[in-house]
């Protein structure tokens, strides 16, 4: 244990911190008697606890300066806000510099947004089903969503495969916290290729990617403990409820390996060497209710030693549960696997700087970050540190709720402050210095923002890469910054320029629920990996190309109808305006499968096909194959049309099915 | 027959404008040995008829000028593009001037937008099912989508109610082609409350709202003809198939007439009178293959007199078809109630100008738009006007593939060039004068947009408060407007300031599958009719809180579970971060009904209820209640949590079902 002192609040030694108590929790507002935030003006303290208020409004405009309770180091809350000029309007024809790959969160979607203008330049569905185009109709899709899949998902954080640290652009992996279940999107035609269900947990939460020497492992944590096997057993008992930490392999996306630990998993990242993995824990108590979650003043970091659990899972020194043959590993306390760093208080986010040589961990309860350094955690598996807690090399006191940590690559790091809806710059050295004993102030600006944030990410700054131009801010509430839309307000995701010596806020985007994480990627490292028009080889549709083989049709120039009993396989082309076939028949009861391939080969030229009333659309891209199966059940006659406008005479691009009694 | 001199092109008569040979839609890009849009340059008149060619790519940046091929006489097309400094960006913190109500296409949902910024406020799904919100998952929206709802729609035209000829902000309807729907959206909380099915046709596509006195009639166009009824019969007998007219009581959300018509129908409007309303046709060769659909050089617009139309009803002049009760009044050619007026050439967007005197149908496959006057309906209906063909007053010749024109209030109009990608200026008193036989030049400007547009809409355009500050030109291509992500591209919103003489285009805006159409009202109108929290006696949830009462619980306060049988009812409230029940158990197979009630009145304080592996997310925003209902089948401890991050404990607020096996 750490004996320094705080510097920030000499009263107190380093990571005793004052954190909630149960009487500040219930005076939180939307408890019984509170007052809401609108209106609600700083209170001190004890109101700037509260999880939803405690911030001067900033209302319209330019962003008000808010005061700072806890840590009272910082300059004064900068209102920097956008000067007149600034240059984050992308004229009409001019391309965004950076790609923002946006998490869409309970919609199970993934967004990819241009940045500096902050627009979305198109919806990914993954989770979702997405009649727009398809997602959750077509053959080709059902074949990556599974067999009975559910009707939606929640995508919390999208991260882009690395090699040496480095963004690659082969893949993006996203997971679904309420689905237990990880995706992986192809970067060159931006679709999920692969869903997988993740075995013995429950609730993936955290997930990120190995960065040395490649991704590799995707790295995902379950957060909520359940009974194991989760048949029905152990009900009422929570004691032998059980999480693990799991590794996929992100090439073939099968679970390579899965560790039980204790407590619960949130956050996750990992180190720059490929030798080690960590994850928040926030409920070390493994209590199933509120008060129990709080009662210790610190959790935990715990970090996971990749080789010596590959090594474990190679001398066979693992087991599995039920039907699952996933070698399970035992990394709870004392387990040679794993470290457990005491973390204050509840800690959430979990960062790696992108000098390769701390964590960040957000004590979420705490005002502070805990720093840790990736050598302390070598000295620790080597034997050299005794306590895990000398791991954390500074403490910085930061603010009211820190969440998450990004950096800019010249050593300075943003952290949300949800309580106080702030961000706060901070001197990560600065921050080291002043826990050893230093007299040096680490903070060096707090903006306000609008409001409660919790991700925020920089450009590239989870990569070596690091190029400190954009700070995004993902804001849970917006308020009163956008019109009014009814109850359901959006999100308000923030766009900083944290180029110069001052965070300036430039943008306020709103957002449909909810955009939990996000990534910025340049432009250039995408160029020339994005597809605009489907190679006719791709594995995408290889299935369905392979089934017109069987049935010796040539997809690019055939439309025909194929019987086999009660299956009826419908073959056309599409060509701007028209399908390969004016009509098709069919009788009552029978399988029909529809297979269009659009043969057009001009960029941007997709077509649609959308089956009036049978609850069918589907996108075909142009050289794309999509089908579709369904029951023709319903006698009459039914036209079939284009719904991506593609042509002049796009609205006479239609055809009947003919449905015999 | 009108016989005046086409000034335009004075070699042909008035109405004679050449028209798209077969052989030009043979050379039609998408077509086998056509070039595709991108290094295609200008190829003359006939490239230029082009489908998906023909104008010069602007590329990147400002817009180039394209040439006119067909209208020779508009001053050189304008490369006006967005000047330095264009006051167009919403600075953070300030509101936007202007709702945007656009629709979602495929996607089958309503946004709303802010204008100038562009930006998405919120989505409303509507015929699309949202696990971000339980759209389709809550028993709520299932008492709205009704029972077997399709898993999409294609969502067209948004279109407020009018009383006196303006917006009066109650509600928003919207139609769904695929799925023969039409829905209303209540605008006090920006949600769906009525879908209803439109019996006896099929594909719902223009729809309109009565203007005089009020909304009123709901107006909507089926268009494409089917067997009646279509249960199987006269599959092969396409001369039998119909097509009808519907007008809808906006009040009760219940069909009040239908009437069969010749051709099928397109889009649609009304007057400002409340005695006519008219619709397009553009395949009067009552045709099932392309080539069939475009013989004709003129098709019509077919134009509905109410009154004689009620009357009929009245009088019991009609017949109603198979199980549907909905009076059904024949208006084919040589009907009283109708009056059919020759348009060239397969016509598709139909607008009524603001000033109550013309309506403009826009020629699709002809460069003209027809001008027609309301007077002369009045002519035509009293006996005073025997050629329907001399209601056109004007035919201004503007370019290739007039889809829908818009207007300012001012006497100008905006067609949109859907060939020419290119937005259109004109004077509609010019044009008459000069269909008369003045010399006069009626076109004022041409605009490049980028690309392939398809409706245009300025704000407030399509009331008597048309206001001159706003156009949207909402486009179906991007091509290279925007970073690359995929086969799949997006469409492409503009934005046009059309406050001065000339258009300036001032923004791009990329958007998902499909903005199909908008309307723009300022926020002024809409001040104080939109709810920021739910009222308690809200009718969208009413019947959840009739069903408590029969229980005996207090929603507001009670969290209790209460069996009948096999059926559980699990009430609770939220409150951030807790729910009412930390645990709930039920058995395998049991019924459950979960009920929630976020007893929050903090705005913005919105709850989830997201069931993990189960399928279930509901938003519950703060005084509303929301409940799902679905069969606990899998035994085992599944956590339910928050997904509206509401508090710094947010991840805390959580709980068990617990199923026993």
């Amino acid at each position: 244990m750490s004996d320094k002192t705080n510097d920030q609040n000499p009263e107190l030694k380093a990571g005793q911190f004052r954190a909630l108590t149960e009487a500040e929790i219930a005076s939180l507002p939307g408890q019984p008697g509170n007052p809401g935030r609108r209106g609600f003006m700083k209170m001190g303290a004890l109101a700037g606890l509260a999880g939803v208020g405690g911030t001067l409004l900033t209302g319209c405009g330019r962003g008000a300066t808010g005061d700072q309770p806890v840590a009272g180091k910082a300059p004064a809350a900068a209102a920097t806000s956008m000067p007149e000029g600034h240059p984050t309007e992308v004229a009409p024809g001019h391309l965004d510099e950076y790609y923002g790959f946006w998490s869409g969160g309970q919609s199970g979607e993934l967004r990819i947004l241009g940045l500096p203008s902050m627009r979305e330049l198109i919806r990914v569905p993954i989770f979702n089903p997405s009649f727009a185009i398809g997602w959750g109709i077509t053959n080709e899709s059902k074949r990556v969503l599974g067999k009975d899949f559910p009707p939606g998902g929640d995508l919390h954080h999208p991260h882009m495969s690395q090699t040496n640290g480095r963004y690659d652009g082969r893949y993006l992996f996203v997971n679904d916290k309420t689905g237990t279940r990880v995706a992986r999107v192809r970067c060159d035609v931006m679709r999920a290729d692969k869903i997988i269900d993740i075995p013995n947990v429950a609730d993936i939460h955290g997930m990120r990617v190995q960065r040395e020497p490649r991704t590799g492992y995707v790295f995902a944590n379950s957060e909520f403990r359940v009974p194991s096997p989760n048949d029905g057993r152990d009900l009422d008992d929570p004691k032998k409820y059980q999480t693990m930490f799991t590794a996929i392999d992100g090439d073939t996306m099968e679970v390579s390996w899965q560790v039980i630990v204790d407590g619960n998993l949130d956050n996750t990242d990992c180190d720059y060497e490929g030798k080690y993995v960590a994850s928040t824990c926030y409920n070390s108590e493994e209590a199933v209710d509120l008060a129990g979650m709080m009662q210790n003043e610190r959790d935990w970091a715990v970090v996971f030693n990749i080789k010596r659990i590959e090594a474990a899972v190679k001398a066979g020194k693992f087991k599995t549960i039920g039907k699952s043959k996933v070698p399970v590993v035992d990394g709870r306390h004392g387990s040679p696997l794993t470290m457990y760093i005491p973390i204050p208080k509840s800690p959430h986010g979990l960062n790696a700087s992108p000098d390769g040589k701390y964590f960040v961990a957000n004590g979420k309860l705490s005002p502070t970050c805990s720093v840790v350094a990736w050598s302390k955690v070598d000295d620790y598996f080597d034997g050299k540190l005794k306590d895990p807690r000398d791991a954390v090399i500074a403490e910085p006191q930061l603010g009211l709720g820190p969440l998450h940590t990004s950096f800019d690559g010249r050593g300075y790091a943003y952290t949300t402050l949800f309580i106080d809806s702030q961000m706060a710059k901070w001197n990560i050295q600065d921050a080291i210095d002043a826990y050893a004993g230093k007299k040096v102030n680490y903070l060096r600006q707090k903006l306000d923002v609008a409001y409660q944030p919790g991700h925020c990410h920089t450009s590239l700054g989870e990569t070596r890469d690091a190029d400190g131009k954009w700070l995004v801010s993902l804001n849970k509430f917006s308020k009163d910054r956008f019109l009014p839309v009814g109850p359901l307000h959006p999100d308000c995701d923030q766009l900083i320029d944290i180029s110069g010596d001052q965070m300036v806020l430039v943008a306020d985007t709103p957002v449909f629920s909810e955009p939990h994480d996000a990534v910025i990627v340049p432009r250039q490292l995408m160029a020339g990996k994005i597809k605009r028009i489907w190679d006719r080889k791709d594995p995408f549709f290889a299935e369905t190309v392979a089934q017109a083989k069987k049935h010796g049709v040539v997809l690019e120039k055939d439309s025909k109808v194929i019987r086999e009993g009660k299956k009826v396989f419908v073959y056309m082309t599409s060509s701007a305006p028209k399908y390969g076939l004016d009509s098709f028949k069919v009788k009552k009861g029978d399988e029909v499968t529809v297979v269009v391939t659009n043969v057009d080969d001009i960029e941007d030229l997709t077509h649609g096909f959308c089956l009036s009333n049978y609850g069918i659309n589907m996108e075909i891209s142009p050289q794309e194959t999509s089908s579709v199966t369904f029951i023709a059940d319903k006698p009459g006659v039914y036209w079939y049309y284009c719904t991506f406008f593609c042509h002049a005479l796009h609205l006479e691009m239609r055809g009947r099915m003919l449905v015999e009694a």
